[in-house]
């Protein structure tokens, strides 16, 4: 084969995979959004044939040698293309090491798996699910032994989902949030409980849906380029490339501010989405390169800038006019101590920002001791109330709103949970760096997010995924450590705020 | 190869095709409903591709070979599978007669095309539509050439869209229209004008949108199946099988009986659609099996049970309930009338059930002499303009609401307009068919379609397109041969009871 021919046969694969993955992403969120109820089965039927189609283009022999052709010319690639040929090797390296029979196994569990899950969770009933999870964690840990022998699988799976993540460094995080955390929400709840009458009322769709279109705009999407649904629960996803981007949310009538923080959450997982570089349209380093460094984007449009003292003053005039009558009793003041409000509760996606990375480590302690063994999974209920009253002080009324609550595991998404709360801390990190050239505050005071917009897309989201995570991150940082404590500091300066500590 | 797996193999290749074609209706569903504006590129280039996919797989040499081993084995396949096996060898058949530099050229002229007719419309410039048009016209006729050296082209084509349809036989069903809808639409114009001020007001909507999906559960659509969404103009497309069906429709606020007609019209075609018998599903076999059919299924629900006076009257308390105060002024027999006003004017789409028919007839009598070369292109705007003035009495003020208002012939569809007027005609004579067994008025007037729609799908749905157009229609008329006069005879008795003549 001569290089020229490999290298433009490699960008036709990575277009036709895009073609058949913008197929298979917008029958899904066709699903999720418009689909009537009772076509699932009909879809599934479309779904399972161009997934097939999708399996085979990947690893079939002429992409097999393809890209080994290439792998084996790498020094005369370009840095994109090394990238594009090892992030398509990787799966399929991955896939040549277990044995078919087991991975034919783990997709039809997976499949059952979610489905089980499901309807465990509807009837709270985890003894349902529960052989169910015992074979994922099983075969989550043997996977993980046949692809990487000398490693420990949950170390293999955390630096899976994010790179350079480990037991190591995420006890060290973790244990550096459960120190400070801890006190902090205590003596939180020593003092007077903030009111948060203010975000309720009574909140026609129709309002909340305008809010939604000025704050998407306000945070600069481009509308011609990002679209809007509602969905039970609110999504992001990327359909062919970051040229066509759709975010959903969900109206509590009567409670403004769950759609408004789901938007810009969404919004900001879209900001970095569609911030890729033009040219990385249709290939594999197209949109976000991990969950870690997403997560970092979406929560910090949501908290460090939507929840901001400043931008909160600005907005407050704004609210007033979309939902009229609604605040005639409060002021700002109200609105950004309830949007602020630290309340230990029972479900991570509902939980404020302090509390939240608590959630998370429960996750990570339970998987931990799960993939060790040291944990079964017929105990995991008992050992998850334990945690979220021994850390959050709540009681957990039933496996709903307990174990059950996450998807997560019911996929074998075993080690995905740590980049959550690894995001939310690389955000703040980010924030100080901005904060060395641009004035967040007085851009906040004006509504203007096209300062931050600039240093984000400057320095993370035009790499799409050609850079991996740790690139991103020393870019970004110019090579400073990752440091929770800036993290910590931040949450710690936002409580005493809000709480007068 | 063997039989057993010939057949197993070509249930699996409609599989496949269907599972393509749920992927490329969505894509373009979306397009008109949800997408955001600017991502129409990026929708393309994923539908280049999977098209590219569907080319290859209908017309790749392992299916031609399938199919002609089947082909072969005719008298030993069921009825089903030869059908199946013709269907698909069709178009390979047709494609195989054209030279392959034409067939890539017309491909290629359909997209500028319908690009420039789009621009032409717009801006009201035949000049600019003319040059592709004309080309159009001259490749529509090489390629019947190709396909029936000894047929007259717009014969050839006739056929391809109606089954049975020739010059021979639209100058006498037209010819006979003619004869008996000029004198009538004239008689009609000598009467006093109905009022239609019933029609008009303040119609949110959501009142609009409440409405629709009332009249799509009474006229039997499933709604698990069959979904809801606005666009600028009305369609019906089926998603994979008839399964998931989905309509669309449009809301004027200032009139109510755009949208509820347009949904009765649409939700007509999802009834046939979604009639199918289950185990077409996945087959080409699924849905309607011509465009005669299917017009005369949806104009038979929205014209003939809908715009009866016994649905009209068992209605118009409902319409009360859905938009209060609207009709206060006004009864039942207002709405009726309004409805069935017979009003001479420039857009076809748009025509009452009266005059619909002449706008097509305009339409074929222009098609008849383009192909024959009587009439130039450059020439077809007079000519359009001097037909409507003499058969309808309208001056046609321009382009756009003249010559240019039907996408149809940028799309190469020449031969295509006149089964709106035979599914038009079909239906009356159904109607006459059912009544032998089906008192229609009497479950109108309880707004009960079951009846109808049990006939329907006795005789024609569940058949989906297992039989031939002219198949369907001599088992729902039992024999009986078409008679256009039928239709007429309905017209004119609807038009003398309206108008009291």
């Amino acid at each position: 084969m001569e290089l020229t021919q490999a290298r433009a046969e490699l960008l036709a694969l990575q277009e036709k995979l895009s073609a058949y993955n913008h197929a298979l992403g917008l029958l899904s969120y066709d699903g999720e959004t418009t689909a009537p109820r009772g076509t699932a089965a009909n879809r599934g039927h479309a779904m399972g044939i161009l997934s097939e189609e999708v399996y085979k283009l990947s690893t079939g022999e002429e992409t097999v040698s393809l890209l080994e052709f290439l792998d084996g010319k790498k020094d005369e690639l370009t840095d994109r293309e090394r990238r594009m040929v090892y992030l398509l090797l990787k799966d399929i390296r991955f896939m040549q090491k277990i044995p078919m029979a087991e991975y034919t196994e783990y997709q039809k569990l997976m499949v059952e798996s979610q489905d089980v899950w499901v309807r465990a969770k509807e009837t709270s009933d985890f003894a349902l699910f529960e052989p169910y999870l015992t074979k994922v964690v099983e075969m989550t840990r043997r996977f993980a032994h046949y692809a990487a022998p000398d490693k420990d699988p949950y170390d293999y799976w955390l630096n899976e989902y994010e790179e350079g993540a480990s037991k190591e460094s995420c006890d060290a995080f973790f244990g550096r949030l459960r120190a400070r955390l801890v006190p902090l929400i205590e003596a939180v709840q020593r003092r007077p409980q903030v009111d948060d009458a203010c975000l309720h009322g009574d909140f026609p769709d129709g309002d909340q849906e305008a809010l939604a279109l000025y704050l998407m705009d306000l945070m600069g999407l481009d509308l011609d380029h990002v679209g809007l649904s509602t969905t039970e629960h609110p999504f992001t996803t990327s359909l062919g490339s970051h040229l066509d981007e759709r975010i959903t949310t969900h109206y509590h009538p009567d409670d403004w501010s769950s759609s408004m923080f789901s938007v810009i959450h969404e919004g900001g997982h879209a900001l970095y989405d569609t911030g890729s570089a033009e040219d990385l349209a249709y290939t594999v380093l197209d949109g976000g390169v991990s969950m870690g460094i997403h997560e970092s984007q979406s929560r910090f449009c949501e908290n460090i800038l939507a929840r901001s003292k400043a931008f909160i003053r600005f907005l407050f005039p704004k609210l007033c006019e979309f939902f009229p009558g609604q605040f005639d009793r409060f002021t700002w003041e109200d609105v950004y101590k309830a949007v602020n409000r630290v309340q230990p509760s029972l479900i991570r996606t509902e939980a404020d920002e302090v509390t939240y990375s608590l959630h998370v480590m429960i996750r990570y302690e339970l998987e931990k001791q799960l993939m060790a063994g040291a944990l079964a999974v017929h105990d995991l209920p008992a050992a998850w109330n334990r945690m979220y009253k021994e850390y959050l002080g709540v009681e957990v009324p039933d496996d709903r709103s307990g174990v059950l609550q996450d998807s997560h595991w019911s996929f074998g998404a075993i080690g995905y949970f740590p980049s959550y709360a690894l995001g939310s801390a690389y955000g703040t990190q980010f924030l100080r760096k901005m904060k060395e050239t641009v004035d967040v505050d007085e851009a906040l005071s004006r509504g203007d997010f096209a300062p931050m917009n600039a240093w984000n897309r400057e320095h993370i989201w035009k790499y799409g995924s050609s850079k991996s995570p740790r690139e991103i991150l020393s870019i970004a940082l110019s090579g400073e450590a990752f440091d929770p404590d800036v993290y910590l500091d931040y949450l710690e300066a936002k409580v005493k705020d809000v709480y007068a500590l």
